[in-house]
């Protein structure tokens, strides 16, 4: 089987701005996780990165049409990021790109394009404990854990309300010290791409360091690569009937359809 | 308990240079649409009317202020629908108007927002028979339906693949005479807002005319009007603890911070 | 509209044999979630009670018939409940009698058996906090609900992983001191009949005189009184088409079916 | 990677009393389904067959312990599948054994208390024309397929209402000649188990030569295996909390708990 092509994007910007985001990512929080996922998968992925200032946001059409998975981590930026580029990453996702939403993507335009919603949720930035509990132990981005909750332990909380579409799929819903709760690992399907949002990571903490959440995203990588060549057609069309003939005889006036 | 206040909204163009569509629907199909459910649900209601071509295609902030449940028709001049509105009209939905997408409408750019897909289908205009079965009976827009399935003698087609995120409910599916099946009524919730979608309906048969077709309408306005006060925030917020006080402590950079 | 007929069911045995149970609810739990629902709802519905050790459970066939909602409280003596009341039970909830299954009732029989799953959980009785975020707020079963979640002071702990199939709507998760988090109210369909489980209730807390707890169950009797005539049939069937004839012919060896 | 162990289980009656049936599937139909498993994922998979009229049907805790999918075909005999072994397919589905049921396997014990409901449906034996769409093309059990639908010329019809649980997924929909319609593939988790239900198959058609049928009983096989090693316990636990002290103090009564 030939190896899945994943583009891990990111903001990277707070790595050159902050000291202290600078010394935990030095070469940016997307090579550390583009590395995980790598050291992970092994010679089942082809890893490769992207980021916002480069040309078209290092999002050709060559490097999308190339890409099977997308990791997507953005935080202060989003407002830059083109809707240009945008429209071809959501068409991309249709037509079968896995992408997975990291934390503060949440609030990314491609995120709030699949999902229909604000996607906004409560925060707060203060260094607490955090405990994801596994809600779907037989799901594949379940595999591996070996325990009912893993924990982070100074993490920005998320709050709900998390302004999202009911999730497809439901996998960790986690505990914050200060008495929150979050829906931290959830699935959509978009046409024929599979997505994974996943809420761990900060650009204060070194979470993409953390055993479990490489495991998790590597696992994500692997869940929301496609898997079915069946044709999809994000078009509308009009067909002829597989059966014939239609009984009924009826006068269409072309003028009125624009589908 | 307060009438619940009805926007039907019309494209209203059909009906003014189609011969076949002036003759059926004269004074629009939005007109037939928005009578069946005055009476219907009789002092349940209050129903008023807004077409394309009134200014602010008639959703002016007061009318959209003042709507609990909105229904949408739109075939041919989708693309006329200004951004602007639409904007307003998904902010209403996710505050917690209830939203009925009818027939065509399924390719109106507010459908497409809330849904994330590109909502397209396959068609044909053959005056072909429709059944329409139900498989979700307990659901109250089934009620009142006194088979397992209710007939169209002549309509347009739609088939799968209905490109729409999953449903959270569905309660129709069609067969058509060509040899088509159709997720025809289908559920989802944005925010607070409740959406059906319901397929029957095309401008040159008479089907806003259908006792079952009107039923069913009028049973999804009453399931989609707002029925819970609770509060709903669609913004970002930073929050104090429920508990307190948190454990660690944490240097916050605000400079980072954009949600 | 005619009155919600709603019958309380509770185990009723905690309150006779436990001084601390005897004290909180002198006249059964059962009474007082009878009386909330009464005061609560009105004229709306009428309510009555059943017990364990009344015969037949409380449950004969004229109280099962005349049941529009049932709440389900049981805890030490699921075993008791007998397996041709249960069956009955399972019955008239496919027929459309909404049911409220409460705290322990989880590891009822008819929870079960609705369920597919072992519908265990994990528990610890400490008296810890506990506190229910919404995360439907456009829910029916949130209305009134003024805060983006509640508290209970002392509780029973429920954590996940609660072994439940995927629900078809999460309303409130939980979270509690010790570091656990619950889906603590959810809903599913089983054929008409709709199915609320909530989470809050012990017998050794006063959970039940809580107002937003009380809320929260007059609510769901609400959203699970019955709201659809339309036809269902529970029982496989030998059907004549709705369109014939039938291209292909075959002989049919009745010998084999026994659907 | 381990291959996955496949157990295909067959009542294996009719292809003994029945000639039509004896000339389609001489070795009986669960041979054929096995045999096009192990053709069609090779050395991915062990497959052995176990039919009713065995010891313990074939199922042996042995057998059981041994098995990552299992497949279902019954029909007339339902009724002499021992409660006993029900019990154990049961629990291994929930400790993560993936399960596809076939055709008239919906009315099987196992399907039936798996869901929760009657698993009903109409149907009518008249060899009848069915067209399959596919209504989730990025699903890996789509995977092959190279066109929207698929055809089978003379089934059984089974009809909508189909009752089951909502579907966590939806694949496919069927059409028939008559005017049905029916969700011919669906998929369901339960406990930590994977369950496809697939329409497709009668005794007295050659449908389980049929290439299509195959190859998505062959996906399904795929899908359904066990792709998680975290932990499942459908036990009631008293748990210790993962963060301490509870800030409050209670007296336990032990003789209350049962859980």
């Amino acid at each position: 089987m030939a190896a899945t092509r994943v583009t891990v994007w990111g903001e990277f910007r707070h790595e050159k701005k902050n000291e202290r985001v600078k010394s935990l990512y030095p070469d940016g929080m997307h090579t550390v996780i583009a590395d995980s996922i790598a050291k992970r998968l092994g010679n089942d992925v082809e890893v490769r990165t992207a980021t916002l200032d480069e040309p078209e946001h290092g999002l050709t059409d060559e490097v999308l049409a190339n890409t099977d998975v997308m990791t997507w981590w953005g935080h202060a930026a989003h407002a830059e990021v083109q809707d240009e580029i945008v429209d071809k990453v959501h068409q991309r996702v249709l037509e079968g790109m896995g992408l997975l939403v990291l934390h503060s993507g949440h609030f990314s335009k491609i995120f709030r394009k699949l999902m229909g919603t604000t996607c906004a949720l409560r925060w707060r930035e203060q260094a607490e404990r955090e405990i994801l509990w596994c809600v779907n132990p037989g799901h594949p981005i379940a595999d591996g854990l070996t325990d009912e909750y893993f924990e982070l332990p100074d993490t920005e909380m998320y709050g709900e309300l998390f302004d999202i579409p009911t999730p497809d799929e439901l996998i960790f819903i986690s505990w914050f010290e200060g008495g929150e709760v979050f829906r931290s690992g959830a699935t959509w399907t978009r046409g024929k791409g599979k997505i994974f949002y996943f809420r761990p990571g900060h650009e204060t903490f070194p979470i993409y360091f953390d055993e479990n959440v490489q495991r998790v995203i590597a696992n994500g990588v692997k869940w929301a690569a496609p898997s079915s060549s069946a044709p999809y057609r994000g078009d509308g069309r009009n067909i002829t009937p597989p059966i014939a003939p239609i009984a009924g005889e009826h006068e269409v006036d072309e003028s009125l359809h624009k589908h």
